[in-house]
């Protein structure tokens, strides 16, 4: 099978210039195919304030209503999404921006029948995502790059976490394509210790995980990025990294396996 | 030659839920290929307003700083542009969002060299438009979306009008196809009293337009999108309408010529 690269890219990346110059630099550099995906952080909360949109939480859970969807549709798929297709562009490399609803790429259903109501947000399926467009894109050497914003299909866009699109492409693509998915992090990869870049974990798997997260040594931010980590290795993708956006092109991160 | 239709909606139309539906039922009814290119109206500045966004103007016309540039890909190429693409979706036409960076298809120059400093304000020119990717997505049956914004393939976005990018689309693409380029307004074209709905002209050329432009007849409001409009025939479009939105699959309106 042919090899694809897909990397998944944060707020702590969008959001500075110069990390994103640096992460397009390498990402430039890798073999074709390949795709980005990107969150947009804290950059949506940032305009809602800016507008006086209230952050509506229920029980500690965030709710997505008409206004602040609009602001991550604006934020995700406006403004981070096509300043990073013109910077690839800058660079010769031919990008386009999408959001799940363009091309159908990514139909979502919107989150119902939990406890708490979280608005506007979209949960996706690997068996759902259309392949054949993305797979078309790919062949004429086209980067695709998606927002985390999808549909309903019926006319409605939704919110849908970056690296859950990630971990379901990545999915969906690994019966036609041998994927590398990469999420990368403000650190090398997975450390023991969070001061010390020599504590890399070069090799992780789920026991080891469920060890050291029992003993606090995975902090708090990076257990649901690794959970949806492993649902990728889950559905069978090939290769799973969590890496520093600087060492995609190299070998220097956590491998992760189940 | 095949024929295309290209329909150029502005912010009268993107700005109201209902209106905005009534178009989309209208549009899927054409045959393919199509393509639909959007404006905002006053959305971007109504954005601005709320987040103290000063309006800068130098001689009557507006500055595109760069707060003002974020806002208009915030809400053309984000909001605006998404939601046209999930109510198409939701209609089962396969649409596609872009801005002139993705498939890098609109390349734009910087305006300088001009008595007032625009900004981030893109000139695009019919021979430079990447038609080669427009085919392709074409013959995929897929319907491209434009929104106002073009980059200026070194990284930087810009902000082009809208009008100016759907009569510059046509004229590119009106060496491949048939082009019928229509351009939607409130009324249901060129009218001799605007008041009156039965005054209309149903073709309109150049020394009439002039003729009525002297007189008053045409309003302020129409005479740069008319020189738009007449931009396209002098480039070998081969038909271009003013219409109202609904009547954009029917006979009614204002057809141009040289």
């Amino acid at each position: 099978m042919k090899p694809v690269q897909i990397v998944k890219i944060g707020g702590n990346i969008v959001n500075d210039e110069d990390k994103l110059d640096k992460f397009l630099q390498c990402f430039i550099q890798l073999n074709h195919p390949k795709i980005v995906v990107h969150g947009g952080g804290s950059s949506a909360s940032d305009l809602c304030k800016k507008l006086d949109i209230p952050i509506k939480m229920n029980n500690g859970r965030r709710i997505t209503d008409a206004p602040s969807l609009d602001v991550a549709v604006m934020v995700y798929a406006g403004l981070i999404n096509k300043n990073i297709v013109a910077k690839l562009q800058g660079k010769s490399c031919n990008a386009l921006g999408l959001s799940g609803a363009d091309l159908n790429i990514i139909p979502a259903e919107k989150r119902t029948g939990t406890k708490i109501e979280y608005g506007f947000v979209g949960d996706i399926e690997a068996k759902e995502i259309n392949t054949y467009f993305i797979q078309r894109l790919l062949d004429e050497q086209i980067v695709p790059v998606f927002s985390a914003v999808t549909h309903d299909t019926n006319g409605q866009l939704l919110n849908t976490n970056a690296d859950t699109i990630a971990s379901t492409l990545a999915v969906a693509l690994s019966k036609k394509y041998h994927v590398n998915l990469t999420y990368c992090f403000d650190k090398i990869g997975v450390l023991k210790d969070i001061e010390d870049d020599d504590s890399l974990i070069d090799y992780l798997n789920k026991d080891k995980f469920f060890k050291l997260k029992d003993k606090g040594i995975i902090n708090e931010g990076m257990i649901p990025k690794l959970h949806t980590a492993f649902e990728a290795l889950n559905g069978n993708v090939q290769n799973v990294y969590i890496k520093h956006a600087e060492n995609i092109s190299n070998e220097i991160g956590t491998k992760l396996a189940l």
